[in-house]
């Protein structure tokens, strides 16, 4: 393996992300943070893009060295995912005074776009003193930091790697099936040029963001916070600038803006750039996209009407949900869209719901969203094709001679491709089970606090049940926890394969 | 479909199964029941045998018309084990005086050699007293169906479908497929002669029970439970004639004994027919075999090293698990292997057990034991192709090109096979998944348990954890969650796509 242009071209990586520190201290200035603390933010940048720099210039590589393998390849995702989050601790190591293993996970989770956070008014610092208010104890920069490692990890899964990085000649097309999330079903996802595809998908990401920030203005939101947010709407993140999440704002304008945002940011973000490039409707409602949709509207409904029928009344929001039907439709849409969206926003203490609603939002942790959007979990699309696949086994019962092709917006999908999609659906479980297993070895915890915390994150989602409803966050967990979790992150957000692979010892054989 | 001949096939069944009930007569007549209760015994083994009488005078075929096909296979298995049920629920309801949806729950869970049952001292009958010494009170012709059950089902797994039915001309290789789990991947499971096949199986089967039931007699077990509990054990049922199971025996020698002999009706009985036919040991120990052993053993190693640096008192037996190395291992292995091979026997209370323990045997209850034994669950040997395939999958990232057959037992192994095995696990899952959801949408229960009742009886197992953990019974669940759990048990024994395929619109048409 050529570990010299790794490494160089992670010290690229690194160099921008001093940058994007940078543009918080920016921010803080802008927001008035105190004069330390700006100048800590601007240390963290500094150091940030000289370490980037130094990467950079030492190993430039001669022209003819650029080109790399797959292995190369695969070394940049990981490598670059875990450098990126360390460097991009040191604000809050340095200007929170979190401890490292803290700040690690609140940094991974970040920029895995999942949005636990370990932030609350009971999280010990270096020093032995909390944070009394939580998050909102935090000063502007960190909570433009936190918001911002989000949005930069969105993109660097919807667009990063089909536009830097094989403008540099690694191997874009095995990066883009270890990092862009979906089973590669359809040929023209890429079009020959993926730079010009990238830049399409990067102002795709943009707009969207800016959208929605300016609905959020609209509706009441300080700007600050809107901006935050929409960071983490569009990257499916989580996380927010209130210690209440979105249950702050207790505005049903907000909570619709939001919930038709992370249905977007859900959607396979090849869907939007068709719909830019004009196709034609019928083309952008994909199979994936109706059967995402129909699931959704489902379980809204069931959730909604299990409210409307208990007396339940939210610790949260304090809504009593028997009162009226629209507040049962806005709390259900919301945590069910939030859920599968794996953005893990919350509105209300989902775990004191009744009946079924604790296991459907417990299996969309699971699902996850579309293919080809930020959001993390199994996808649909694969969990469309294994229902076709059983349907077409029940059929085959019956008829055992009959040949039965399993179709995909009209196209015959491979065996081979149905193996990939069913061994992942497989081995997803496994590693849920696999972390759930080891969390109670190292922390002590229940069984639904394991079994939820290893799934949401390695969904990338957020919240869980039990010790991980709404109410509580990922601080009273152990240093050993937490960078399990902090690794499960990693290992979800790049689908399995990317990390997994290092393990393997022909992986470093020449 | 030809619904006369499978109406008249399940009759046959049903024949068989009043003159087992007269057996339960004659056992009761022989421990001293009251005589009203060996008299009732007797009237439900007259009504069994006289209904299945009626329907294979009625139905008998002309000799051209025995032949069936396919749906008539799968139309006997699922309606057999339903008729079955049915009629073995009378001596419950009659003689115990249960309710019908209790009776018919716990034989179902005796026909599917699950084990989990409603029998305690809390349980509601018909006139609405109770059992003040839960299973205790039941009289021995009870108990002694209540075990016969078990080893009905059990050889009806093994052994019936391969012996009777196929005798019978239901189409043979289509009902093996069906009723017998294991991914068929052996070309020599089946020998020429089935019949001949089935006969050795059958006594594979009746040794074994008979070796069990000397050997726990000779520890000291009273001759009827001895009898009781062989017949569970080799099922891989898992009932008892005791309120506290195994620990009632407090008895090192009998749990060994009991250990064993679950972990041999674990095994595929093919190989237990190779060593009696003398094949040498290397085929005898097949790659599942080997994979099934390893993971006991090592899961037992670090549940027993938990336990001894546990300060756990186990409210069952009062075991102290600090105080002994061998306490700790041998509770240890007997709750391993009595959960990974669905039988479900309990020596103590596991739930209680810290760290990693609640994870790993509820894993177990996942997986099950191996393919062609009485264990239900998904199969070692599915396990095992897919973590072959995850590996060769990770292989292939870095080699696209390399070729990567999947073998088991030096046998290349099918992409169609794969996409079975693999289907079936998450299909597996998925099915668990949808009754953890419908259960508490019936009956109100936490998120643990209705985990836990799902897997454990679409594993047909038994216990489970939280308020299924093995100080309770099903006993408080309502009725409509009892019918679920009891259709899930059915699922479960039969691998799902013999129940499923009957809801296909396909299935019914000509």
């Amino acid at each position: 393996m050529n570990l010299k242009i790794v490494v160089y071209l992670i010290s690229i990586l690194i160099l921008l992300e001093g940058l994007a520190v940078a543009s918080c201290a920016g921010v803080a200035l802008m927001m008035g943070d105190a004069p330390h603390e700006i100048l800590l933010m601007l240390c963290c940048a500094v150091i940030t893009s000289l370490s980037g720099a130094l990467g950079v210039i030492l190993l430039r590589p001669g022209s003819k060295n650029i080109q790399t393998g797959v292995r190369e390849g695969f070394a940049i995702v990981a490598g670059g995912w875990l450098a990126v989050s360390l460097f991009g601790s040191l604000p809050f190591i340095t200007i929170t005074g979190m401890q490292v293993h803290d700040a690690f996970f609140e940094t991974v989770s970040g920029f895995t776009t999942t949005g636990a956070s370990v932030i609350d008014s009971a999280l010990k610092l270096r020093d032995g003193s909390t944070l009394p208010e939580g998050i909102e104890s935090l000063s502007y920069g960190i909570l433009f930091w936190r918001s911002l490692t989000h949005w930069i990890g969105g993109m660097g899964i919807v667009v990063l790697s089909l536009a830097i990085l094989p403008m540099l000649g690694v191997g874009g097309q095995a990066l883009f099936n270890a990092e862009v999330p979906g089973v590669k079903t359809n040929d023209d996802q890429l079009t020959p040029r993926i730079a010009s595809t990238a830049k399409i998908l990067f102002l795709v990401y943009f707009v969207l963001t800016l959208l929605e920030t300016i609905l959020l203005w609209i509706g009441g939101m300080h700007l600050f916070d809107a901006v935050c947010h929409s960071f983490s709407t569009i990257a499916t993140g989580g996380f927010s600038t209130k210690n209440n999440s979105i249950a702050y704002y207790n505005s049903s304008y907000i909570q619709v803006v939001i919930t038709i945002f992370m249905f977007l940011s859900g959607c396979n973000f090849i869907l939007h750039y068709r719909a830019l490039r004009g196709l034609p409707l019928k083309q952008y409602l994909s199979e994936e996209y109706r059967f995402f949709t129909g699931i959704l509207i489902v379980v809204t409904l069931v959730i909604a009407a299990t409210l409307f029928f208990s007396h339940v009344k939210d610790p949260i929001s304090g809504d009593q949900y028997h009162m009226s039907p629209w507040l049962c439709l806005r709390a259900a849409a919301f945590q069910v869209v939030a859920l599968s969206t794996t953005t893990g926003f919350t509105t209300a203490d989902y775990t004191l719901w009744p009946g079924a609603c604790g296991m459907l939002l417990l299996g969309l942790i699971f699902m996850g969203a579309c293919g080809g959007s930020t959001a993390g979990g199994m996808k649909c699309v694969r969990l469309l094709l294994f229902l076709k696949y059983s349907f077409s086994e029940l059929r085959r019962c019956i008829f055992p001679r009959s040949l039965q092709d399993i179709r995909l917006d009209g196209k015959r999908m491979d065996t081979a491709v149905l193996n990939k999609a069913f061994g992942f659906l497989a081995i997803y479980m496994l590693t849920v089970f696999l972390f759930a297993t080891l969390l109670p070895a190292v922390c002590e915890m229940d069984m639904v606090t394991a079994i939820s915390a290893s799934a949401t994150c390695f969904s990338n989602v957020g919240p869980g049940f039990g010790q991980l409803a709404p109410v509580y966050t990922f601080s009273w967990m152990n240093p050993a926890a937490k960078l399990l979790l902090a690794l499960e992150m990693l290992v979800g957000r790049l689908e399995l394969y990317t990390i997994l692979i290092i393990f393997l010892p022909s992986f470093w054989k020449k």
